[in-house]
C-alpha cells in the first residue's frame, strides 16, 4: 500500500493529472469499451504541452477582482454533453504528460532518460522521415508561381503545378476551390483509382477532396445520423478501432456498435462476428453503417480478398452503408499480403452488388510513403449515393467552403506522381522505395523483438504503421490500477513513459476485449531509435512483471 | 400569366433547377427568415459546376440492372434532418446555376453576355487580386526548405520560414502540429493582438489556430450547444448575417435568435433591439451566445466604440458568451471609421468586465489585404474560458489533429509581416497599400453607382468586402415569385444572372426584415469590371421595374 501511495503521490507531484475514478461508463450502451478507459480531469489548466500557464492579464485581474468568482456561462455543467463524451486517446492524457516531461527535460529536469520518444501518433515526418522531393516542389511552385520561371525545379514538376494552377480560380491556390475540390485534381484522383483498380470505372464526380481523411469520415457520418431512441443510427466499428470513429460517433450522438477483430487469427474480420454484432445492436438501435479500416489501425492486418467479399456481401444483404478507411493502402509490408480496394472487390462481385452497395472510401496525404500530415489533404470516393443526398453532401461541404488547396495539390502529386521517362522519376522512385523499404524492415523488426519478450505477444504488422501488441499485466498491477482509478494498460503506459521516456497509447483508447491489454506504438522512428525503443520496452516489461509478480502466480 | 409560364419554362429548360414551393418554413421558430428563402430540389444530379454527369460505370450498370431499383440506405428520408436544415446561400443554387451558364458559354452556348461575373463570394484572388509576395515566399520556403539555400528569396522571408520550421515536428510542415497550432505562430499571433490593441495583455495560451475562421466559429458553437426544449441553447445572430451562422446553428440543432440591424441607421446595432430579441427568445430557449460580425458581413458597417461597449455591457449583464467575428478587421474604408476589437473595448471597461465576459474572437487569412482563402488559415482568441472547458476544447480540436500547417504559416506572415528596415518592407507596403486603396475606391464607387439607380438604396460600405443594397421589387414581381415558389429576391437575382451574367446572392440567404429585399455583391472585381457590373445592374434594374410596373402604382 505504501508503494501505491508513493505512485499516486509521484503522479500528482508530476503535476499533470488528477485522476479520478468514474466507476460507470457515461455511455455504457454506446461505448462498451469505455468501462476500461480512464477519465482524466485536468487539475487547473494544462495546455497541450502539459505546462500550466496563466496570462499576465488573468493574473492581474484575478488579484484586482479580490477573489470574487463570477459563475461562467460555459462550464463543465453547461458544456455540450456530446463534446464531453468525446475521447481521443491518440492525443489524450498520456501524450499531454509526455509533452510535460519533454519540456521538463529541456529545462534541465533530471529523468532516467535523455529524450522522450513519441511513438503515439502516425506522424512520419516528425519522426524524421524526409518528404518526397517532387511533391514539395510542385506545392512550392503552386505557392510561388514566380518559381515557374526559375531553373531551380524540374520541368515535370512545373507541368504538374501549371495544371493545378490552371484549375484554380484566378489561377491561384489562394482562391477558394469548389466545395468538392479543384476539378482537375478530382479528375486525377479518378484516373488513379481506375488504374489502381485495374480498370474499374471511376467517375470523378464521385470524388470529393477533403481536409485529411478524418474530415471526410466525419462528413459522411454526419449525413447518416438520424432517428431517436431505438431507431437511432448504429455505426458498426471494429474493436480495436482508430478512435476518430468513437469520437465522431460520440460527437454526433450516434450509437457505437462494436464488432471484434480476431486477435488469435491475426486480427482477421470474421463475418460471423459481424452478424452477431448486428443482431445484438438491432435490439437497441438501427444499425445502418459499417466501418472498416483496411489495412488496420491500430491492428496492422491486411484483409484478404475473400474476407472483403464476405463483408461486402454482408453489407449488401443487410443494407448497410459501407465506409472503408483505406488510408494505409500503400503501406503493405508482408509479402503474403496485397491491398484490395473495397470498390474493386465490389465491382468483381457483379453489377447487382456494384450497383447497390453505398460505399465511401477514404484516402489521405498523411500516410503512405509521403507522410504529409500537416497538409491536411485527402479524398473520398462515394459510389451509389442517392443523387439528392449527393446534393445535400455538397451543400454541407460548401458551408466550410473548401479543403485547403495546398493539401489538394499534395493529394494531386500522390495520385499523379512522376512517370517513368520523366526527369523526376528516378529520384522519386528511389525516395519512395527507401521509405517503404524501411517501413517493411521496421514492421518485421518490431514484431520480432516484441515477440521475444515474455508476456508480450504481437501479431505480424502486415501493413499500416503500428504494432498493437498484447501485454500481460499481472493481477496485482490490475488491482493497483483499479485503486488509482485508471485502466491497467494506462498504468502500464504511464509507468513506461515515466521510466523510459517512451510514449505509446494504451489499448483501452482503441478498445479491446475485456480482460486483455495492449498498447499501440508506431513503427515510424528511425531503425536505430526503434531498436532502442524496443529494447527499453523489453527491459521495462520484464521489470514490470517482476515488480508485480505474486508468489502464488507464475510470471506469465 | 403567359409570361409567367414562359419564365418558368425557361428556368426549367435551362435544366438546372426544379423549384418547388415549401409554403411553411421547416424550422419556423428557429429560422424565421426561412419563410422568405427558397428551397431547391435538384432535378437529377447536378454537380458544383451545374452540369449533369453520369459515370460510365453507373450508366453500364443501370442498363444491366434492367431498371430494377433497390431502395438506398441513405435517402432524403433517412438523411440527418439537421443536415437537411442547413442552408448556405453563398454557394447555393444561384451559384450552381452560374457555374452551369459559365460552362455553357465555354462550350459555345449563346447568351446575351460573354462572361459570368461571380460577385457572390469574398474570394479576392479569384477576382484577380494578386497575392502578397512576401507571404507566398515564406510559405514556399517552408514547403521546400532547399530554397533556403538559394538566393532567390530575400533574407527576411527566410528568417520567418526558419522560425516556423523550427516550431514544426521534425522541422517540417508535413508533420502534424499541436492541436492548437504551432507554438511559435501562436506566440506571434499573441504579440500581434497585443500590439493591435495597444498593449492589452494577451496570453498565447488563449490563441488557437484554425482551419479558416469558419472552423473556429463551428468549434466554439459546438461547445455551447446543450439542453432540450425550452432550455436548448439560443444563439443570437444579426440579421442580415453571414449564413455560416445559420448553417452552423441548424447543423448543431441550436436555436437561432435573430436581432435586426438597423438599415435606416447604416446597419447599426441597437442595444435595445438586443434586449427585445433576448426577452422574446427566453420564452422558448436559453439564449447563451451573442454573435457579432464587425465589420459587418454582408452589411459592411463598422461598429463604433460606443456601440461595442454597449453590446459588451449587455453581454456582461445577461451572461452571454460573446463570439466576435472580426475577420474584416483590416478592411476599413470609410475615413470616419476605425476598427475597435471587442477585446480591447472590454479591457477598457475595467477588470470587472474584462475578467468576466467569455469572449471568442476570430480572424482569418482569407480576408484583409491578403485574401488567402485557399490556405484555410485562421485563429481564434478565447478569453475567460473555464479551464476545464479549455481542456475540452483542446480535446475536441485534437480529434481533427491540426489545422493545415501551410495555412498556419500564412497566418504567421499576416500577424508578423515585414518591418520597416527589412528588405521586403517596401514591396510589402506597396502591395498592401495598393490592395486596400483599391478596395476603398471600389467601396465608394459601388455605393455611389447603386444609389444613383431608382429603386436601389445602398448604405455606405464602411468596411468588409460587400455591398448589401436594398432593392425595390414591384408587387407584380413579388406575386410572380410566389407563383414560382421562390423568394422575390431570388427571382430578381436569377433574372439578373440569366440576362447579364452577373452572379449575386439574394438577401433572403442572409436574412432581412420581412417585406424588404436585398442582394449581396462583393466589391472585389477589378475597378473596370466592377464598373461594368454596376452599369449592368443599373440597366437591368430599370428594365425590371418597367417590366413589372403596374398601371396603378408609381415606379418606386
Amino acid at each position: 500500500m505504501q508503494r501505491l501511495q508513493a505512485l499516486a503521490n509521484r503522479s500528482l507531484a508530476a503535476g499533470a493529472l488528477n485522476r479520478h475514478h468514474n466507476p460507470l461508463p457515461v455511455k455504457a450502451l454506446k461505448l462498451p469499451f469505455c468501462a476500461q478507459t480512464v477519465r482524466f480531469k485536468t487539475h487547473g489548466f494544462i495546455d497541450q504541452s502539459g505546462l500550466k500557464r496563466f496570462s499576465t492579464a488573468e493574473a492581474t485581474v484575478a488579484s484586482r477582482d479580490n477573489g470574487q468568482v463570477r459563475e461562467k456561462t460555459l462550464t463543465m455543467e453547461t458544456l455540450n454533453p456530446q463534446v464531453k463524451a468525446v475521447e481521443y486517446a491518440v492525443r489524450g492524457p498520456i501524450v499531454i504528460k509526455a509533452g510535460e516531461i519533454e519540456r521538463g527535460l529541456q529545462q534541465g529536469m533530471k529523468q532516467p532518460f535523455t529524450e522522450v520518444i513519441k511513438a503515439n501518433i502516425g506522424d512520419a515526418q516528425a519522426m524524421g522521415q524526409q518528404p518526397i522531393t517532387f511533391l514539395r516542389q510542385v506545392v512550392a511552385l503552386c505557392t510561388c508561381p514566380e518559381l515557374l520561371e526559375s531553373p531551380i525545379f524540374p520541368e515535370d514538376a512545373k507541368i504538374r503545378a501549371r495544371r493545378i494552377l490552371q484549375g484554380c480560380g484566378g489561377h491561384s491556390i489562394g482562391s477558394y476551390s469548389a466545395s468538392q475540390g479543384v476539378e482537375c485534381i478530382r479528375q486525377d484522383v479518378a484516373a488513379y483509382v481506375e488504374q489502381r483498380d485495374q480498370g474499374v470505372p471511376t467517375n470523378w464526380d464521385n470524388i470529393y477532396l477533403t481536409t485529411g481523411a478524418s474530415d471526410g469520415i466525419m462528413s459522411i457520418l454526419k449525413l447518416l445520423v438520424s432517428g431517436e431512441g431505438p431507431s437511432r443510427t448504429g455505426v458498426m466499428i471494429p474493436i480495436p478501432q482508430y478512435p476518430l470513429y468513437s469520437a465522431a460517433i460520440a460527437e454526433l450522438d450516434a450509437v457505437q456498435v462494436n464488432y471484434y477483430l480476431d486477435e488469435e487469427n491475426c486480427w482477421a474480420l470474421d463475418v460471423n462476428e459481424l452478424h452477431r454484432a448486428l443482431q445484438e445492436a438491432k435490439q437497441y438501435c438501427n444499425p445502418r453503417v459499417l466501418c472498416i479500416i483496411n489495412p488496420g489501425n491500430p491492428t496492422g492486418q491486411v484483409q484478404s480478398r475473400k474476407c472483403i467479399e464476405d463483408v461486402l456481401h454482408f453489407a449488401y444483404e443487410e443494407k448497410l452503408f459501407v465506409m472503408s478507411d483505406e488510408v494505409y493502402q500503400d503501406n503493405i509490408y508482408s509479402p503474403d499480403c496485397q491491398f484490395h480496394s473495397f470498390k474493386k472487390v465490389l465491382y468483381e462481385m457483379g453489377p447487382e452488388h456494384f450497383n447497390s452497395v453505398e460505399l465511401a472510401s477514404f484516402h489521405s496525404t498523411s500516410k503512405g510513403y509521403t507522410g504529409e500530415c500537416g497538409f491536411r489533404g485527402g479524398y473520398m470516393e462515394v459510389i451509389n449515393l442517392d443523387p439528392e443526398v449527393k446534393a445535400q453532401l455538397v451543400k454541407l461541404l460548401s458551408v466550410r467552403l473548401c479543403p485547403p488547396v495546398s493539401g489538394q495539390a499534395a493529394m494531386d502529386v500522390i495520385v499523379n506522381p512522376p512517370n517513368p521517362g520523366e526527369p523526376s522519376f528516378p529520384q522519386f522512385l528511389k525516395e519512395k522505395t527507401a521509405v517503404l523499404g524501411a517501413l517493411a524492415e521496421k514492421a518485421k523488426l518490431t514484431e520480432q523483438i516484441l515477440n521475444a519478450v515474455p508476456g508480450i505477444k504481437c501479431n505480424p504488422v502486415q501493413g499500416a504503421m503500428y504494432a498493437f501488441p498484447r501485454i500481460f499485466i499481472p493481477p496485482r498491477a490490475v488491482e493497483e490500477a483499479k485503486v488509482l482509478g485508471m485502466s491497467p494498460d494506462m498504468l502500464y503506459c504511464l509507468r513506461l513513459l515515466e521510466e523510459t521516456g517512451i510514449c505509446v497509447v494504451p489499448g483501452s483508447g482503441f478498445g479491446q476485449k475485456e480482460g486483455t491489454y495492449h498498447f499501440r506504438m508506431t513503427i515510424l522512428p528511425s531503425t536505430e531509435k526503434l531498436k532502442l525503443l524496443l529494447e527499453k520496452v523489453q527491459d521495462f516489461h520484464v521489470k514490470f512483471l517482476k515488480e508485480y509478480a505474486s508468489l502464488d502466480e507464475p510470471l506469465i
